[in-house]
């Protein structure tokens, strides 16, 4: 997208957005409203739901938890999705209507009912998302209420964004939101995505909300299969703790009029999404519940994609690993060890490892290096990046999670449901 | 075996020697002599080399890591069973002798040299372990004088097999000892059993290492057979962090004389080596690093025993399950939704979930139980028994772990290589 941080500075321009929480109101899609309010789910009086409203239906699609264990909402939503009808997401935090039985599902329906009367729509064409706490029904006077207020709040504005972004927050540090400017050859649309959660958040467990919006034109199939895409090396390439909740939803809703993109430029807007989803991904892994720092893992040389994916995934998820992080210990023997027991080919002879740019490891065998100084230089830098080739294949990918430290234990092990 | 706590009282005898450590002359097998003495790999003084001798060459057999990077003594002791001819195993702690290139073959391959000239035999017929720091060079000069003088104080008793199992241990608060007397059928044999480790384990990474000797008549393909069978359902189903160290080395040797079992007697043999195996296993994860608590996970009603055990090694790392169990909180949304994520069928409708004896979740949903009293009771309790119920198969498993403490992530992440 134009002016990433990442991007070739052949792309850069002035109107780059994507720092954490920079958004601006021009890069915002038009045809979508937005409003954050508190309605009272939350003890501590936070905001706690949000709606997005569009102007007319829009396209849709939705990617959704890998639980077999799966909240209201999700079931509702995934029905739905994808789309050409849709006209409003609502979303509550503070509570995650899931293990609720019948009655949570009466709720996420109620829900759905109420936002339709407000908007003008069919129930069917209304998208519902819940985080919080689990196995509690929710407060539905509450949500009765606030969703009138919502409504009557919606504004076509950053401000609303914002806002919007702020009541899906459980335990986050900050709320996460990318806006940018896309080109996708000729024409340039606009993506403004919010993310909450990653780690298990409180109360009971982790849940990854997002909704990404767009003004380029797709039909429901592209905007399916660009989320799909985009999920796969961004949302699905990080971890904080492994643990995959009921609630998982990530949404992609597309205002845009016209001719839909063509197969090139499907294919630079896929690309440019992924990005937008990366952007929001390492801010998720960044609030990481007690994270110090964000462990970036490149591996390559694996037999090939899938299987790079399994040993990145095994090396972020060793608490090992990660707790060697947490003390800038630039222990290659937990890392090397690691992917020796993921569950992919490697060549023990080829594997070669840098930590933030230090070679500690080549060709089997560890080679001498300044550890007091790249000690130094891990504890410095909040993106610890560990990159490991373990072979000769063409299989590369890119993960990011966080290290393992005693204020997420503490925080998960103190707090009592 | 004889007196298990877990076996049927009709089974119960005088002689149960299954507690932590009580250990007695009479169980041990005869035919072997061990040795544990301090040969100053480890910077600490406490004892490092243990050595076990047969009078004979005896059968032996091994279960080795599956990690794909193996340090040098695992290669070489894999390539030596099973066997009917060997002679002595020589550990060393402290050092584990892993990633350390040909010179590591040569130095594993020469302890394997100065035992056998010592013992008098082929050096093919000893088997080599190593546990401690990976990457480093043995100290051979401290290795070759400790192996003499090992091999000068061999002796066939109970303090001789402390000793060796003192001399295996690293970071291990307790040494790990069972011995047991076994009733076959009409005949009775006996068991002495070592371990080490589990969690991962300082300076670089977790190894688990075990000596199980008996007198029972085996042939090598029965003693194979027995010991990766009992491997399967106790050290295969207990995990700490789960990295999986390039050392874990399990041992069977039988010094038994005459007709070797028959397939009752043999059937019997196994049970009863699973039941110690059990038992060393439990120890591994309560010494597990910070442990406040042991979990003991049942998973019931699987589709089949190793969707059961994936279930269970799901549910048993899961740091929210972990970091629940340290805090007393019986957070079944953890559990049931850890669950759900595995990658075996459960059936969420008919998830049932107890904690310490107390149903908390029933057919798919949180009932009412009394919660501060839960809490109490899974506090004072060493062991935590969580029996989840996943559905209406015959898939059954027991899985031990351990909880998830801040000493845990203070040990590894202050700990510098």
């Amino acid at each position: 997208m134009t002016g990433s941080e990442n991007a070739p500075s052949s792309k850069k321009s002035d109107s780059f957005k994507l720092a954490h929480d920079h958004c601006t109101e021009g890069d915002l899609p038009q045809g979508f409203r937005f409003a954050g309010v508190t309605c009272g789910i939350k003890p501590s009086g936070k905001p706690d739901l949000s709606l997005i409203v569009s102007d007319r239906p829009v396209v849709a699609a939705g990617v959704y938890t890998q639980n077999k264990i799966v909240a209201a909402p999700v079931v509702l939503s995934r029905g739905r999705t994808p789309s050409e009808m849709i006209r409003a997401v609502v979303t509550n935090s503070g509570n995650a209507n899931a293990c609720t039985g019948d009655q949570g599902m009466q709720d996420a329906t109620e829900m759905c009912d109420i936002v339709a009367e407000m908007v003008g729509c069919q129930s069917e064409n209304v998208l519902v998302m819940s985080t919080g706490i689990i196995g509690k029904h929710l407060p539905m006077d509450c949500i009765r209420t606030g969703i009138r207020d919502a409504h009557q709040q919606v504004e076509p504005s950053l401000a609303g964004f914002l806002r919007s972004a702020e009541a899906i927050r459980t335990t986050d540090k900050n709320r996460k939101t990318v806006t940018a400017q896309i080109d996708v050859g000729q024409r340039k649309f606009r993506v403004a995505a919010m993310a909450k959660g990653a780690g298990m958040i409180a109360p009971n467990m982790a849940t990854m909300l997002s909704c990404m919006l767009t003004d380029a034109p797709l039909t429901p199939e592209m905007a399916q299969a660009s989320l799909s895409g985009a999920a796969q090396t961004s949302f699905n390439r990080v971890s904080v703790d492994g643990h995959t909740s009921t609630n998982d939803t990530l949404l992609l809703m597309s205002s845009g009029q016209g001719t839909p993109l063509n197969p090139s430029e499907l294919k630079n807007f896929q690309r440019e999404l992924t990005e937008v989803a990366v952007q929001l991904a390492k801010q998720l892994v960044a609030d990481g519940e007690g994270a110090l720092h964000v462990m970036a893992i490149r591996i390559e040389g694996a037999a090939d994609e899938s299987a790079a994916e399994t040993i990145a995934r095994t090396v972020a998820a060793s608490p090992l690993v990660k707790t060697a992080v947490t003390g800038s210990d630039p222990n290659w023997g937990r890392i090397v060890s690691a992917a020796g027991y993921a569950n992919a080919e490697i060549a023990p002879e080829k594997i070669s490892l840098q930590i933030c740019g230090t070679t500690i490891y080549r060709d089997g065998a560890p080679v001498p290096f300044d550890e007091p100084a790249l000690s130094t230089k891990m504890k410095a830098n909040a993106e610890v990046t560990i990159v490991l080739r373990v072979g000769e294949g063409s299989g590369t990918v890119e993960y990011w999670s966080s290290d393992l430290t005693t204020s997420y234990v503490e925080f998960n092990s103190e707090y009592t449901t």
